[in-house]
């Protein structure tokens, strides 16, 4: 019943990407990402370590995923242009996710610098999904720029408290043609769905999976609040009202 | 990994409940109770007439489902005891849904008329799911008359809008030790996660599911919303947080 | 421009009320009742001693002010009855505030005790105003049992969380022909005009004022957040919009 | 009890600023800016044409008043430096609100654009007030380019749905240094009164006077609504709570 997403020319059936950070036990990152059926990972660059056993996060990722390497680390473009062409060159393909952060308390991204990011590395090939603080002009820039897909945050990293940008994200999802991702602050699968409900075309979740009491079991409410959210997109809702309306017929029974 | 509901002697898989009023065509019922999953199905007990084939809305239920007929109608305690006798004695079986309602404009349940139906009933050996006001003190009252569950709105029936009275319904899950079935209000898939995930029981949907552009997909958007809900309430949620936190290692990438 | 409130024969040109608890010094109690230019106080009964000078509250409580001896303590009716009669005999005037309540985590009121309380002391000539629950039916009860107006709560007792029972008291608002007063839970001046906005008659606030970093200058706020949501209410909201209309000419400024 | 704002080396003692735009009835103005004592009111430099005398907003406001002309109709920064220096041109004075807006469904300011704008005319010597998207990091490149004041929005102009933007709102007043002012969305008293609890240097309203049924006593709640947000601030709020406590002592009254 579900319809597929379409993202750099590759087809996904399932709408939520994961994130590899924060899990006290690596060793159980295979597990969760079965359990999330999720086939997009995004794991910070620097993780990726092909001297050391332990660090290497790349050994816990299934190999029908597609990697999204992250910019993590980066202060402004041209940062995150050498990780991207550097995680590119060790491999891991042309999918990258630029996150440019010069904000240390909030960690909210710079738009500018992602932009002009963007369009470097578009033009080189790479299939780029930018994260950014939600603002509709800026988005159509990226749109100018080259993105694959627009990634507005819900909520600073790692906070778990939701769309608290909601309004700014509905907007984009109404006027930008590239899909919608919503990435970072989302919490419970509750507000993934709501995401999805509103039609964002797929949610990162990190934060909240990485740092639940039962991670294996946390991704799959995830997986299956993402699937609600879109399944309840694709089927349409019926209108709000302010006053009461009868399931049940409601006056007579008794007095017919 | 799920685990399962217990009420009235009773074990269930599955924690929708889903109501039979308001569909534009009857016939897409059976569709949409095998597409949500759900094993309890509300109806009024109006709607059942053993003359009237086409009324008879009983045709369109599963016989593995437990049949909870509603009280709708009932101005009072003596009308819903009524109904519900009626009901047992025409075959339903001993579930019912008390519904007690007086107030035309935004139909809200009459709590002390409904303790008292609860009472009579529960004394005559019914399964009693009294649908109320949430009121941490109403549903005290609820359970010493014996019912098997309390349903609290979320928000006036058939209205769509969700969890408007989250907090008072919040209080009655940590403090009532029946399970708490979240009924009327429910407007989306994320409606019923969020009520899943504070810890409710079960959720009953209608409107929501009946007034959809596609009844069939939403009743599993739904059924899947509320799996995702239980899940992540088991899997245990991490903190919250003011300040962002990163999830992947910010600084020092470039510069080692 | 403002209209006046009446409750129990008296004009009121003030619309929030103040409590007189937690203060950690008393001797402010009269500057924050200045500085709120409240009418009308609430205080405990067993804080008004007439043996004791330090504990006696109402010597701190300006003469012009009506006094409205709260029944706190009180578990049952026939508690509250009796502090009600005890004030009234102790010379607090015929105005009282029903509190009944027996729950010891969230404070949160018994409205069934509440009405049977209420109708006792109207019909002794009390100027009722029951401290409750919201809910539409129990309302619609205080109005037959006699009560001056009602008092539903916003949220329990002292967590300044506002108007978590928005709705619900939305709805009391516009189905009770009596003043609607909101008592509990208000933490800013924005809760309180948001409550006076949506039509309350009245807000009653204690613990956020008492608990302010400076008491005088948040009752001051306080009391101009109720006079700005009751002007609001008298000067008419226009609609609210989904996409932006301008309230500047937009277009063609620079090439007509 | 209140402090003073200062912008552009003005003291201001009411911090809500008015808008002139949509007012079906120009005439009302004049008593309009007199009832909400406001001190700073924006108009579109379109409408101060010194040949009609009928369009000329210009003589309905007081001439205590500051003129802060906005450029709306400027689609990129270029046209708002030519707006801008014209309005000085014409003896509006050196307050300039930069709008570029070229998003024609929810009239979302481009960042971009107004931070370009910013520099040029900062340079110029003007009081530059930047309406923008609410995104930390733009705000600090308009800290850069000189502005005297940012200017987010809540909600999009005219929609008067309030701070949906709040937790972007909130961060950008954690971190800016600037006096942060929020412009459009704000529709109720309690939205205002809100902005400033959570340390908002001001807010400017137009659609929400302009639209209500009595504009006049209107703009007094919205003075009084900013006036009961700053004296709340600068009292500082005690705790939330997540569970009750009580105002009035609730045990023991009656079996001492």
């Amino acid at each position: 019943m579900m319809d597929k997403l379409k993202i750099g020319g590759v087809e996904l059936q399932n709408r939520l990407f994961i994130g590899t950070g924060k899990f006290p036990n690596k060793k159980i990152i295979p597990d969760v990402i079965k359990s999330s059926g999720s086939k997009v990972i995004t794991m910070a660059l620097r993780r990726v370590d092909l001297n050391s056993k332990e660090e290497n996060i790349i050994e816990y990722i299934p190999k029908d995923c597609i990697l999204l390497p992250n910019t993590s680390g980066a202060r402004n473009a041209e940062e995150a242009v050498r990780i991207a062409r550097l995680a590119r060159a060790m491999g891991c393909g042309n999918w990258v996710k630029i996150e440019v952060i010069s904000d240390n308390k909030y960690l909210l991204p710079d738009n500018y610098e992602t932009i002009k990011a963007t369009e470097i590395l578009a033009k080189e090939g790479f299939v780029v999904l930018p994260y950014m603080s939600p603002d509709l002009m800026a988005a159509k820039s990226l749109v100018d720029a080259g993105a694959a897909a627009v990634m507005p945050l819900g909520a600073p990293i790692g906070t778990n408290r939701g769309l608290q940008t909601k309004e700014l994200i509905r907007i984009m999802i109404d006027e930008i043609d590239l899909p919608t991702i919503v990435d970072a602050g989302i919490g419970k699968p509750s507000h993934a769905a709501e995401a999805m409900e509103m039609g964002a075309a797929a949610v990162l979740v990190n934060t909240a999976i990485a740092t639940a009491g039962d991670p294996v079991k946390m991704a799959q409410a995830f997986s299956l609040g993402v699937k609600a959210g879109r399944l309840a997109y694709l089927g349409k809702f019926g209108p709000e009202r302010k006053y009461a309306e009868a399931s049940s017929p409601l006056t007579g029974f008794l007095n017919e």
